[in-house]
C-alpha cells in the first residue's frame, strides 16, 4: 500500500487533456503550494532557470513535458511542427547549462521525433507525450530501485540523517536518498529522520522537511551544526545523501556540507550511503579533484532569505555550492542496479554497464 | 602598537562624567551601530535580558557599571544609598539567571561596598566606579593573557577557524578565542580567519565577522557546513573557540556546532584549542555528561531572522544551544594562567588554583 500522502506533492506533472506542463513552484515552499500551469516556451524556460523546478531528474522531466505542452496546440504541417520543436528545444537547453539531465531528456525527445520520419502531427504529438511519460516512469522505477536496495541496508526504527534535498521534489517521485524513507513508510519501518537545514539555500528546511512531513514521516529539522550532536546522542543509525557526480574512484560531489557529515559519521561509526542513479556516475572522471566546484554569490550567505542582512555587506564570504566526499568515507554507493562498495573503481563499472534505458 | 580599529567597538563602557552605562546594542549588529546610554535599573535589566549586551564577561561588566550608573545621581544619606544599591543589585541579578559572571560581578560590587562601612556617599560612589573599572581591567588582562598564550601556539600567516563569537563583543576587549587574532594583528601576523556563521543565532556572521573586519583582520564568512571544505583545502592551521563551561576532565561545553568542528579538525590533523578563562573551569563537574544543555525554541531554526518562514510552521525542530566537545578532541585548553594539555584532570587544577583576582 502506498501511503496516500506520498502522492500529494508531485514536482512535475502533465495535464494531457489541456496540454499543460504543471510545476510545483519550489521557490515558494514551504509557505505556499502553488501549481504553475505552463504551455509557452518562455515561461517554461523561466521556471527552470529560476529554480521553480529543481533537481536534475525533475528538470529533465519538466523539459520533456515542456516540449509537449509548447507543441500541444500546434496545427501546422509536419515541417512546421518539427521546426517549432527545434526552436523550443534549443531555447529550453539554455535554461540551466549545467544540468546534465536537461540535455539528456531533450536529446531523448529529439530521437523520438527522428524515429518517426513519416508520421503526421497528431502521431508525433502522441509519440512525444508517450516519450515524456516514459522518461518520468523510468525515473520513478530507478528511484524505487534505489529505495529497495537502500532499504535492505536499514532496520525498522532506525534514525536516518540526510542533507539537502535528494527527495521527491527533485525527481519524479520517491527521490533518491529519500526513496528508502518513503518505501519504509509504506511498510511500517517507523524511521526517525533528521534533516539538515542545508545552508545557505535551505533545501533541507524548505523542501526535505516539507515533503517528508507531508508524507507523515517522523522528521526533525536541525541546523547543519547539530548533526554531530544527534549522532553523539545515538539517534542516527545511517546517513543517506544524494549526489551530483560520482567519480570513478567513488569520490562523490554533493551539496556543500556533505563532506562534513561523512566525517562525523565516520567518527561515530555510522554508515554513510550515497544514493546515486547510474546516470550520475562519471567513469571518465578519475577522482574528486577533477570535479569542478561551482562558487556562488557571497550574498547567499550574507543576506539572502533574511529580512535584514545578517553580516556586514562587504565582508568576504566563501560560498562553494558543492563539496566532494572522499571515497574512503563512503560506506556504499547505492544505484538502481545494486550496491557498490570499495574498491569503487572495480565495483562501479559493472553497475553502470547494466543500466537500462 | 595597538591597531586603532581594534578600539572602535567596545561592547561596554562607562561615561564617568555623566554617570551613564554605554552599551553597544548587539541585537542591531551588523546593520546598525547604536550606543545605548542607560542609567536606570529597568532599561539596564532589559538590555541584559534581551541580549543587547551578551557574552558572560561583558554581562558582568555591564552589571557592575550599571550599578554605578543607577546610583550616580543618588543624593540620599548613606543608608538610603546602601538600600538603593541592594534593590538595584537584586533586580539586575534576575536579568540572566544562567550567566555566572553576572552574579560574580554583582557579588564583587557588594563586597566593595561592605568593605567601607564608615564611608560617605561620594566615597562609596568613587569606590564602586573604581571596582567596576577593576572588573573590566581584570577581564582585559585575562583576555590578553589568553591571547599571548594562544599566540605562542600559532605561526604568522596561519589560517584560523572560529565558531560563534568569543570575541571583543562578548568581553571587555580582545575576546578569548579572538584574543590571539587581535594580538597577531598588532604584530603583523597576517592571520587568515574563517568565521562560521553559527546557526541558528548567527553570532559568527553578525558579530565575529563584524568585529574582526572592523579591526582590519582578514576574515572570511562561511556557513557552518563549509568548515570541512576549508580544512580540506588546507586553509586552516588551527581552530580556536571559546567555551561556556569546562569539566574537570576537559570536556568543554560551547555553542552548538563546536563538537562537529572539533571532529573535523581531528580528521584533518588540525589542532583544536579551547580558550577558557579559569572562571569557566568547573572542577566540581566531573565530565561533559554532567553539564546541562539548554534547549531553545524551534522557531529559531524555522523562522527567526528570516523574512518569511523557511520551514513548515509545525515541523519538529531540535534546537540545543550548546554541545560538549569531548576532551579527547581538544589539543589544549588555553587559560590566562597557561596552557593545559591532556590529561586535563591533572593539568587544569594547578591553573585554576593560581587565578589572580
Amino acid at each position: 500500500m502506498i501511503h496516500p500522502n506520498i502522492l500529494q506533492v508531485e514536482s512535475v506533472t502533465y495535464d494531457e487533456s489541456e496540454g499543460v506542463l504543471v510545476l510545483l513552484d519550489q521557490t515558494l515552499l514551504p509557505n505556499e503550494t502553488r501549481l504553475l500551469r505552463l504551455n509557452a516556451v518562455e515561461p517554461i524556460w523561466e521556471a527552470i532557470h529560476a529554480l521553480r523546478v529543481r533537481g536534475a531528474p525533475a528538470i529533465g522531466i519538466a523539459a520533456a513535458y515542456g516540449l509537449c505542452a509548447v507543441l500541444h496546440h500546434h496545427v501546422d504541417d509536419v515541417d512546421g511542427f518539427r521546426a517549432a520543436f527545434a526552436v523550443a528545444r534549443e531555447r529550453l537547453a539554455s535554461s540551466r547549462p549545467t544540468a546534465v539531465n536537461l540535455f539528456w531528456a531533450l536529446d531523448r525527445m529529439q530521437r523520438c521525433l527522428d524515429a518517426l520520419p513519416e508520421a503526421r502531427v497528431p502521431e508525433l504529438k502522441r509519440a512525444l507525450v508517450n516519450e515524456a511519460h516514459a522518461i518520468k516512469a523510468a525515473d520513478l522505477r530507478m528511484n524505487r530501485a534505489i529505495g529497495e536496495h537502500a532499504l535492505a541496508l536499514l532496520k525498522p526504527g532506525d534514525g536516518l540523517l540526510t542533507h539537502c534535498n535528494a527527495g521527491q521534489l527533485a525527481t519524479s517521485k520517491y527521490g533518491t536518498a529519500t526513496a528508502p524513507m518513503y518505501l519504509g513508510q509504506e511498510r511500517g519501518y517507523n524511521f526517525k529522520v533528521f534533516a539538515d537545514e542545508t545552508r545557505p539555500l535551505l533545501q533541507g528546511a524548505r523542501l526535505t522537511v516539507f515533503e517528508l512531513s507531508q508524507a507523515g514521516i517522523d522528521v526533525t529539522l536541525i541546523t547543519d551544526s547539530m548533526a554531530a550532536t544527534v549522532m553523539k546522542n545515538k539517534w542516527v543509525q545511517a546517513v543517506l545523501v544524494g549526489c551530483d557526480r560520482v567519480a570513478a574512484n567513488g569520490d562523490s560531489a554533493n551539496k556543500i556540507g556533505t563532506l562534513g557529515v561523512a566525517i562525523l559519521a565516520r567518527h561515530y561509526g555510522i554508515p554513510f550511503y550515497v544514493c546515486a542513479p547510474t546516470s550520475t556516475i562519471d567513469l571518465a572522471c578519475p577522482d574528486g579533484a577533477a570535479i569542478p566546484i561551482e562558487l556562488r554569490q557571497p550574498d547567499e550567505i550574507r543576506s539572502m532569505w533574511y529580512a535584514r542582512p545578517m553580516a556586514p555587506a562587504n565582508v568576504a564570504a566563501y560560498n562553494p555550492a558543492f563539496d566532494v566526499t572522499d571515497h574512503e568515507l563512503i560506506t556504499a554507493i547505492i544505484t538502481e542496479n545494486g550496491v557498490a562498495r570499495a574498491p569503487y573503481a572495480e565495483s562501479l563499472p559493472p553497475l553502470v554497464g547494466t543500466t537500462a534505458a
